[in-house]
């Protein structure tokens, strides 16, 4: 079912420091900032040959990212991104089979416009998984 | 400096369940496991069109995932690794920049049969980055 890893995010406490870390230290290719108040986050894009790092500063007072930064104060690997071709049908699958998908389980519009779903951690070995349609 | 990313390390506390679901709930196709007693894991691979996902179930007393299955007993994401050119100068240009590298900063052979370096969370965001000559 699942397809390319669409990406890897990364919660930071500052994006301009973690921008500068990616271009400056690991020589990578980095976007400018990207606010995305109806997610919480402010985001930078890093592509590399066959995937991207998406870094997540915090945005507004009610941000997805802030609990995981208050416990993780040097930021983290917050959540990885695999591609689906349905995402209703996938979504329907990783249900039957006892999977939770967080929130109301129904697809919302993610970073990239296109339809996401995030999975309980507890039910894929600790890592938050989101799953975006292709 | 920094090209594709080669893979992210998943650590478990148990590999057969692990590979389960992956295997079977996420539908994507999982390796036989194999025992690195030199890294102190045992291993599956998970291929993806564009990269590889590692499983890691630590092996031995002395496994280096081991601390991290205590803090995180569901498991978790563990480390990212990004592929280099070439990994003695990666690893001297990152120093030069105040980068610390793990260890004795001398590359070791790592799970795929090439030298590998692990770069300081605390310098990277709080994540554990790997780098592997290509």
């Amino acid at each position: 079912m699942i397809g390319r890893l669409n990406h890897v995010a990364i919660a930071v406490r500052d994006l301009s420091v973690a921008s500068e870390v990616y271009r400056s230290t690991l020589g990578a290719q980095v976007s400018a900032p990207e606010a995305l108040p109806e997610h919480g986050v402010t985001v930078v894009f890093i592509t590399l040959p066959n995937t991207k790092i998406e870094l997540l500063e915090p945005l507004g007072s009610d941000s997805p990212i802030a609990k995981f930064l208050e416990k993780n104060p040097d930021g983290g690997i917050h959540h990885i991104c695999y591609e689906v071709a349905d995402i209703g049908a996938a979504r329907d699958q990783l249900v039957s089979k006892g999977a939770r998908v967080l929130g109301s389980g129904e697809p919302k519009i993610g970073a990239h416009g296109k339809p996401v779903l995030f999975l309980h951690p507890k039910d894929f070995l600790g890592a938050l998984v989101e799953l975006e349609q292709a």
